[in-house]
């Protein structure tokens, strides 16, 4: 439906996304969440006097979603419909180009003996270590029946494998127990069209294993989300907008790059994202602003933590809306409460500040956000909202 | 899934619809919308006595409607699935009658030049002009290879014009560059079946050209919205009750028609409107009464005016609910904001008034709806809670 209407204009809008941000109270913090804990004067202000909240699901009620639902349905998609698979997501974010019919695919460097995996993240291996064994295995395995291996070391103990040749399958198992204390398992193939694929990955295996077999820090190989390049509708087609992604962490990088945002710089502050706001300012009709922190410590169950990272952004937010943008939404991709550390499905709080002299006059946290205008939405259906309020968004129907 | 629980009887239930009810709070008036301005004593206490109240989506999140979608959703009908085309709505809001296979299309005097339409709506020529030229056409074109040519002239600028016969499509692409100073386009084929009608169409306006070319006032025709009366399910069968229709617009007269409801006198007051309504009372299960004024002081940007309708509504509810119907539910088929001047994609605010003793013991409007035991529903739901309320809906399943 949404395609039909839609209206070009120059009109701007923000998606400031914090990851993980909703929380749910704390007991151990009087009962409120980082966001109503959170000394945050200059996004409360936006939110009385510009500002209509609410809440989203991101995918479905009681759902936990991965990055990956989180942000296609921020950006409008059903998430059940276009798959972006780990490895894909992994490869993007170590700014590896993928070309259609590649399949990338996670690896993590571990430790296992007699056949049983001790350590699945071989003591969080230090970077260098990683870099270090990558090259080893780059330098001899180059080719395997015609199929390239490309191989690009992550942080700590996480690489990242793209095979790429003719007729591949991204259909195959992990070649990962999943668990420390569980016997090697080899990636095998879900379907006969996957054959040549696993054969080519387990021998990947065979001869990845006997050129590290010698290392003390890491002995053993796991491979998890053979994945391919999804097809997506491209988001600036879909919704005629020239859209433009800021983002410290490269995960987001990739997913942008996916949805076909052009992806800027290389920031590595928030202060350097809003620079890079301000010089593509004009160009862009959307920006796609990505926190990670919170995430972060909602995932390390520091409250304080993300307390403070909401702090941080809120010293920036008068600079963005400053820029004049019609609409600027600030909520998260999910929700990551501190008290479970971890991703959940909790709906996550959104605030959309707009120049329509609309307002719940309520400062944004996640109880005002219950009895906010915006009600309770799916996240898909976000976007539609900012859309509308920046009158990108025509008449349906006579 | 509502037509297999549907169960008959004879309780009434009433659809009071004020056009573009919706609004949002207005800063120009201390922060209100004009629901909430509006004294309304007797529909304020049919709330806190009897009424449950929420919110409706007409279509979809951040969708604007138009007339069709909204009355469609209203009606329980998923306004995607049947459209309702501009060229039909604009014929009905003429009276005029519609009949299978006709196909009708909406019309603008305009002025051009060497081929360049120059104002698409001749500087919005008085009505008294149309109805002039549109005499002189339809007395000099009336039938084009046996394919009848009817033309009513509507206000301003505009008229429509039906063509009937045998083997006509709707399926053609405007005869409108939709922006002035472009060159002037005929009606095209979307595909072979429509290469008849557009021959037609094209006929009709080198004839008409021909007949206006030495006024002044408008020498061009456009025209827009091809399309032929939608085959929707009959309401009256759908939901096994009698249907009566009661409307001062002809629109809205005109799509009762299509849905299949009696569209009973032709009133033009309130007062008759409520006439209307008790004269057919023991006749029908359902009415639908429409009010049409909320919506055009929307469109006009006047708060005072759209809160004056209310009150003037206000006073006609005791006896509306006197008539003693199960359900009275008093909502819009979309919100026209006062400070937007046009139709928008706001919640609606909803209230059902029942004899099942369930109230939200709260007055009326769109605050109050945001927590109202309803919740936001889609509007093609709403329509399940008024047949529920009327213990018209057996249990689904066993």
């Amino acid at each position: 439906m949404i395609e039909s209407v839609i209206l070009k204009n120059e009109k701007k809008i923000i998606f400031l996304v914090l990851d993980g941000l909703g929380d749910i109270p704390d007991r151990r913090f009087s009962g409120k969440t980082p966001l109503q804990a959170a000394k945050k004067p200059n996004i409360d202000q936006l939110s009385r006097e510009y500002g209509i909240i609410g809440r989203m699901i991101p995918v479905e009620i009681g759902i936990t979603p991965g990055s990956g639902p989180g942000h296609l349905s921020l950006f409008g998609y059903d998430a059940s419909s276009y798959e972006i698979g780990r490895g894909v997501l992994e490869a993007l974010g170590l700014d590896m180009e993928l070309e259609d019919g590649d399949v990338a695919v996670r690896a993590n460097f571990c430790t296992k003996k007699d056949g049983i995996v001790l350590d699945r993240r071989a003591g969080r291996l230090r970077s260098e270590e990683t870099e270090r064994i990558c090259a080893m295995i780059s330098e001899r395995i180059r080719e395997i029946d015609g199929v390239r291996i490309i191989i690009k070391p992550g942080k700590s103990h996480r690489f990242v494998v793209v095979f790429r040749g003719e007729g591949l399958s991204d259909k195959l198992t992990d070649g990962d127990p999943h668990k420390d204390g569980l016997p090697y398992v080899y990636p095998e193939p879900k379907d006969e069209g996957a054959l040549f694929t696993a054969k080519i990955a387990k021998e990947f295996l065979f001869k990845a294993h006997e050129v590290i077999s010698s290392e003390t820090v890491a002995n053993g190989i796991l491979l998890r989300g053979f994945s391919m390049k999804p097809k997506i509708p491209p988001f600036q087609e879909r919704y005629g907008m020239g859209a433009c992604a800021i983002a410290t962490f490269p995960m987001y990088r990739g997913i942008s790059k996916i949805l076909g945002m052009d992806v800027v710089g290389n920031p590595e502050t928030y202060e350097q994202m809003v620079e890079l706001l301000k010089l593509n300012f004009n160009k862009y009709q959307f920006f796609f602003l990505h926190v990670k922190e919170t995430d972060i410590a909602g995932e390390d169950g520091d409250f304080e933590a993300k307390k403070e990272v909401i702090e941080r952004v809120d010293k920036l937010v008068p600079e963005i809306w400053g820029l004049g943008p019609d609409v600027l939404v600030i909520t998260g991709d999910h929700s990551t409460p501190c008290a479970l550390r971890g991703h959940s499905w909790h709906p996550v709080p959104v605030l959309i500040v707009n120049r329509l002299g609309e307002t719940d006059s309520l400062p944004f946290d996640e109880r005002n956000c219950i009895v906010g205008s915006i009600g309770t939405i799916y996240g898909r259906n976000l976007i539609n909202l900012a859309l509308a309020l920046s009158a990108k968004l025509d008449k349906y129907g006579a």
